[in-house]
């Protein structure tokens, strides 16, 4: 096997983790000596061991001389484990192949020098551009302290997420939507908007037959219009899953803010958008959502206001834009995305990197802003 | 060579005349003796030879007891030219081979009887489905006395044609127009809404490198709002090419029309639908096209308002759906199908056979109603 080889099995056994380790990275590492992999593991939940830990107790003695491919660069601080660089120094790896630096402005590259400075060689930037996209939500953590925000649509092909009377039971097939409870699975949040919460009352919980892990339900109501007009929607039910509203800041000990609490709901209250004093500042609370609640990872779930707020506010990431072969051919339906809008074509935001997928009849495009 | 790739060359020959033979279909012919083959031919344009004349003429005395294929069922009338199935009986054709039977349903099956009564045999079905995709048009003609009629729309992947100001230039990128305008080449007659006409003053010409046929410019524009607004718009020039105008019956001799008959348009005055005074017959208006005026096919390039309708009314054969890789965001921004919609997406229409193309960093995706 080759360098290459090793290091795409590394990445592979870092993945076998999605949506386990938040809000730490994806990692896999692999000791290899004498052309024969002699231990190997992975990171599999925050608070447990890291990859090379696993690694280095799987190589036991052979660990002496061996190389260590590692998909991230390996920390230098004491966290709830000791720093895996002085592991490395003091195990007696001989070279080290590392697919990415600490995305962390303030810790890159301080495990890379505690080891060169231990007098063993290392390389950076193998297999980079694969570590990079596995590691995209820990990338945007580390570098803008923001949650890394995806954001699912399912319409038409005119691009229609509801009828003009708001029926949207189903645009989607089963496939898309088994797909899209695979994603619920490995993002930390599901955000929803108020409109969405009143209009289908869903219950954006993970349904999928081998189970799943079901995210922090996270409402966007900034008056608190849903409580009121039923306390029973399945998103206010806490035994389903947890659930948090954000609203704006002067309603956190509202009645209606009250009532929530005392269903188990969390608040988050938000200031408005300055300038905007009917818009929440939907930066703000994601900033929240991260530094206080350590959501890594958030899969927007519309609708169509909530989805626009966003976009006008540049806190989307990766878009999943899921369309099904109909036409629903109306003025008054809902679109994907609304708000104001770009007011020529060439400001418009560009969708990057942009891969087809096909479900059933459905397709999806995956593509990031 | 097999049968099928006899006749998949037949069919091959036919493809070549594409756009050009209407309002007859594509035909192409092969005969084959002792596993060779002796001719071939197609039809390249209406009033010249039909394919297996010209199959015959290359073939010479070798017709005698060869076998023909030929994509479609033989004429069996005195039209521009004398019938095809006596030329079958005639040349000493020993069997022959048809991919489909004429889908006319007043001559259907009277060639393949003709030949049959003269003791050759005559076996249907071969290719059948590329042959019947292939003279979709021509079929769709021959069924309904319509035109068959597909729908171009170009949008953002949130479905919008232009911005909320009305600015659509462009939303898809160079290969995707130059697809667009091998289309145009391709069809009859090309149809645009009032609205486009007066926000975008589009040419609607055929423009390819290699040059092309100009379609003729049909404007659906009930009150003949676009020439008193500005009688030097594009589409009104008949010295670039051809235009006709739809409208109102009661306003064909209107000041209005006048001066466009004046510039070389033509007027084509329709009813209004039944229970709705304001909307055009659009069925009667593409019956008159097909009937009078002899265009089988008709690509329309909206805007969202003739969209909307042509869909409400049914008249929608295919689907040319181009999408950006951009957002547009904005609730008042136009999508591509306009109209009073669906109430519930069960009701929607379903779009079939749907086929992706990637053009560029556009997608195209192609699908039937």
């Amino acid at each position: 096997m080759t360098d290459q080889e090793y290091m795409e099995f590394a990445i592979q056994l870092a993945q076998t983790a999605r949506g386990r380790t938040s809000p730490n990275p994806l990692v896999g590492a692999v000791l290899v000596k004498d052309n024969r992999i002699v231990g190997f593991g992975a990171h599999l939940k925050a608070g447990t061991p890291h990859a090379e830990v696993h690694a280095v107790r799987m190589a036991g003695d052979e660990v002496q001389g061996s190389t260590l491919y590692v998909t991230l660069e390996p920390c230098s601080h004491f966290g709830r484990t000791p720093p895996c660089a002085d592991l490395v120094v003091q195990s007696g790896i001989r070279s080290v192949h590392i697919a990415m630096a600490d995305p962390n402005p303030l810790v890159a590259g301080s495990g890379i020098r505690r080891i060169q400075e231990a007098g063993i060689p290392v390389f950076v930037g193998l297999c980079e551009a694969s570590a990079r996209i596995m590691n995209e939500v820990f990338i945007k953590n580390m570098t803008t302290q923001l949650p890394f925000v995806a954001v699912k649509t399912a319409a038409t092909l005119d691009g229609k997420i509801a009828t003009a009377t708001g029926d949207s039971k189903w645009i989607t097939g089963e496939e898309a939507r088994r797909f899209v409870h695979q994603l619920r699975d490995q993002f930390d949040g599901i955000m929803v908007g108020v409109g969405t919460v009143m209009q289908d009352n869903p219950q954006l919980t993970t349904r999928l037959p081998e189970g799943g892990r079901n995210p922090l339900r996270i409402v966007v109501d900034p008056n608190l219009r849903a409580v009121a007009s039923n306390p029973s929607l399945h998103v206010f039910d806490t035994k389903l899953a947890p659930a948090a509203v954000l609203c704006r800041e002067d309603l956190c000990n509202s009645q209606a803010a009250r009532q929530l609490r005392s269903m188990g709901c969390q608040i988050i209250g938000l200031p408005m958008r300055e300038g905007q004093p009917n818009v929440l500042d939907l930066e703000y609370g994601l900033r929240k959502l991260w530094q206080e609640h350590h959501l890594a990872s958030i899969l927007v779930e519309g609708g169509s206001a909530l989805n626009g707020h966003l976009l006008q506010q540049s806190l989307i990431d990766k878009l999943f834009l899921f369309y099904a072969p109909k036409l629903i051919g109306a003025s008054a339906a809902p679109g994907s995305f609304g708000g104001m809008g770009v007011e020529t074509v060439q400001e418009a935001w560009c969708v990057k990197q942009m891969e087809i997928k096909q479900l059933g009849r459905d397709l999806c495009l995956i593509g990031y802003l």
